[in-house]
This record gives structure tokens, C-alpha cells and sequence, in this order.
């Protein structure tokens, strides 16, 4: 089967694909991992112009040879293409699997509105580049090739819908055109290299929105890199989360096996 | 007149309030600045906790003894009372004037959607600690005891309707109980010490919102303390309001003499 990588944020790193392609390549042998020249574009913050990444996914989605789309790497810059690129998806697009998260949450969540049915979010082709890098590579491939168990968040229960986001990422999302209704399913979330306040703030602008207090919970993943909060801010990060949950009704329904490192495991959308 | 002082998001300092009340000794003789004993208090990263900050807002907002309320200090904190606090006001309180910017936002919004008449973005108590920081202060003062005009921002024109916000201040209110409806307003947004690719998110977030597309027009003021964006995002702060502006169909209407600065000048909300 082919897989099709894409860059629709940052500028993605030529090493990390050679990696990935060798462990594909080894472990997963009827995989054939195909890196959009996109992939390898610069322009300036992005990986290539928002028309160049448009265009690669796009036409990489909307092509009957891929059977998955596979995001490189998050950073920013999905938020400026998700609406057109999702507009100018035909059949083809739908059947395929869709992998990422951070900033790709931007177009899983343009793409799970659009009623695409295998979004997942998960890791990005370049988590090779972190220590054990090889994990979540093999984690990730196992879901888009082999749709593998072993890739999923162990606290999935079958009949619940689900989704899971950067919380910043989703924080920005919210009453635009790329923000899918998440009444009724569990969301789980998580952040990383948010000051404490930062995560406050998102907490309550996400569990003020009244679309959101629909909810029917919230799992908090791993919260990581947090820079050093000026007096301290004296609340855990789960401590956070249990408040804003708690004041607006929305159900803590406890912590998640997701985040910014190797460990992160894949979430599909929708009802599991 | 008598103005009080509270301290509604993070922790203020004692030697701004001492110098902020020889300022107006000296040149307001008629001003009585009285700074309620929660301005001092601290609780992690907040000037008091919740409970302590909400009362002080009230109690001062509610005393008819008091003809203007003057917002000791941004940070964070305001939304997570703000709600609460304006529900608790009656009659004494629609009658003042409320002054500040940044976190203290959250309030002027609050305020401004319940209606209250007297509502503006300008200097804090604490932009005396800034480097020139007597003309912010003696600016804020003008406008609290005389309206005087020296003190507004001087674009703006009558029979238009205006607000002012931190521009991640605002994009943490929208959606949420505290956004008041800005339809047919021209917005003045301003921001500091957020990396490019957070303007251009920010930028992105407040102009997909339907709500927001109804604005008369975006004025851009300073926006400063840019971290290093590695790569370099490649696009100045003006390019991508201009960008966002075009892209949403909302007039791009220049620039606006507010900042996380001493020059930041007084923004009344509503019909100018």
C-alpha cells in the first residue's frame, strides 16, 4: 500500500524522512512511503507557500494510489490551507487515513467536519527525530498500514466517539469553519511548551465555548515542557483541567495516554 | 472625585501605587486614589485568589462613593472572575468609568456587553514602572477625573463605534459569556511578546469568527517584544493583519496609537 506524506506546517527535516523510510522499509515491507517533494520546500516560517502545501495535499489526497495521508510535521501554518484544501477533496480523499497532530489537528478536524471517516490523530513522521524516535514511527505505520490495536490510546472504549487535539491548536479552531461538532464525544487533549497561565487560559476559553460544554468529558494528556511560571502558578496541570471541567460542567473523566513525545498513541475520530 | 484601585489578574507592587498617588497628589488635587487592600495581596500568580479578587471588583464597582474604576495591573486572571463580577453589579456601578487594557480586558468586555456606558481601553496603574512612565499614568488620570480629550487615541472619529483589545486577550474571549458584540465597531487591537507565527494564529482565530466578520474595520496598534521566530516568519505584524483582513473581507483601516507602552492612548468603548 502507499502512503503519502505532506507538510502542511513548518518546514519539515530531509533526515527525519530518510529515517522513517529506512524503518519503513524494514518493518513494515508492504508499505511503499512516498514523501511529497512538498515535503523538502522553505519558505520562510513554512514548508513551502500556503499554494505549495494546498496543492501537495490536495493532489496527494485526491489520489486513488494513496490509501493514507501521513502528516510530517506539525510547527504552525495548517490553520491558513484547512479550509480550501478539505473544500477541494473529491471521493478518492474520503476513503484514505488521515495521521497527525499539533498543528495537523487543523486539518483532522476540517477534514472529521467534512464527515471523513478514518482521521486519527497521532504521531507525525518526524517524532523519529526524538530519542526513541523509532516507537511512535512504528506505532504510526502500524495504524495507517495494519489499522494495528496495539497503536490505539488504551482507555478507548468501544461505542464512545472521540477526539483528540493540541489544546492550543483547538483553542484556535474554535468558531471557525475548521471546527467539527464535538457534542457528545470525549476529547481528549494535550499541550506542550504553554506556560502554566497559558494552559489556564485555554482551559477556559475551550470549557466557555457552549458548543463544547456538550461535551461528554475531557482526558487530559501529558502536558510537557512547560516553561517556568513567574511567581508560580501553584496548580498542577491536571489540577487545571479538573477545575475548568468542574466549573463548567464538563465531566473529568481523567488523564490520557497522548502528548508531545514518543509514548503518543493514536486516537481515530468519531465513534470507536 | 474618589477612584479606586483593584487588582483583577496577577500580583501588583506596592512602590507603583506609592508613585502612582504622588503623581496624581501633584497634579490632580481633586483626584482621591484609593487603592483597595487586594491590590497587595498575593496567591501564586494572581493578586489574591478568585474569591479575593472578585470582591474587591464588586465592592468598589457597587460604592457610590467611588466615580471611576482604574485597573491596577494586567498578567492573567480577569477571565476566570470576570463573568461572576460584572452579574454581582447594580445601579452604582453602571455609572462609573472603567480603565485599563491587556488582561484587565476581560472585564472591559463584561462590562461592555452588559451595557455599562463608560468603558475604556488605557494605561494601568503599573505603566508608571515603565521607563517614562509618569505620562501613561497622568494620561489615565486625565481621562478618569476630566475626559479629557488629550488622553484619547487620536484616530478616532465621531459617530463611529470603537473597541480595544490585547489581541490574545480578545482571542480568549470570543465565544465565551465575556465577548461582547463588536458588530458594525471598529476593532483597535494591539499585542506584546508573542512570537509572529501566535499573531498570525491569533489574527486567524478572531477574523474566522462569523461574529467578528461583521467588524467596520481592524486598526493595528503596536505590537513589540517579538521573540526571535527561527526561521524568520518572513512577514511583518502589519503584513499579516493586512493578510487577515483581506482574506476575512474585513477593512484593513491602518494603524492605532495603543501599546504595551507609555504612548498606549485611551480607547472609549462604543460611539465615539
Amino acid at each position: 500500500m502507499r502512503i503519502g506524506v505532506v507538510a502542511p506546517s513548518g518546514r519539515f527535516v530531509r533526515d527525519s524522512a530518510q529515517r522513517v523510510a529506512a524503518i519503513a522499509a524494514a518493518a513494515f515491507p508492504d508499505v511503499e512511503l512516498v514523501f511529497h517533494p512538498q515535503c523538502f520546500r522553505e519558505d520562510n516560517h513554512f514548508a513551502g507557500t500556503d499554494a505549495e502545501r494546498l496543492a501537495a495535499f490536495v493532489e496527494t489526497a485526491n489520489d486513488p494510489a494513496f490509501a493514507a495521508i501521513w502528516f510530517a510535521r506539525g510547527g504552525y501554518g495548517a490553520c491558513r490551507i484547512a479550509e480550501d484544501a478539505v473544500a477541494a477533496l473529491g471521493a478518492a480523499a474520503r476513503d484514505k487515513a488521515y495521521l497527525g497532530y499539533s498543528d495537523s489537528g487543523c486539518l483532522l478536524a476540517a477534514l472529521y467536519k467534512a464527515g471523513f471517516p478514518h482521521v486519527a490523530h497521532g504521531p507525525l513522521v518526524h517524532d523519529v527525530a526524538r530519542e526513541g524516535g523509532a516507537a511512535p514511527v512504528s506505532r504510526a505505520l502500524a495504524w495507517l498500514a495494519e489499522r494495528s490495536p496495539d497503536s490505539l490510546e488504551p482507555g478507548l472504549e468501544r461505542g464512545t466517539a472521540y477526539a483528540a487535539f493540541n489544546l492550543t491548536v483547538l483553542g484556535l479552531l474554535t468558531g471557525t469553519a475548521l471546527e467539527p461538532d464535538l457534542g457528545g464525544h470525549v476529547l481528549l487533549v494535550e499541550d506542550v511548551s504553554e506556560h502554566a497561565y497559558r494552559t489556564d487560559r485555554a482551559l477556559f476559553h475551550i470549557t466557555s465555548q457552549p458548543q463544547l460544554r456538550r461535551l461528554a468529558g475531557i482526558r487530559l494528556g501529558r502536558v510537557t515542557d512547560i516553561p517556568e511560571n513567574d511567581p508560580d502558578f501553584g496548580v498542577t496541570s491536571e489540577g487545571i483541567a479538573r477545575y475548568w471541567c468542574e466549573r463548567s460542567g464538563i465531566p473529568y473523566l481523567g488523564r490520557a495516554d497522548i502528548g508531545h513525545d514518543v509514548d503518543n498513541k493514536v486516537v481515530p475520530f468519531g465513534v470507536f
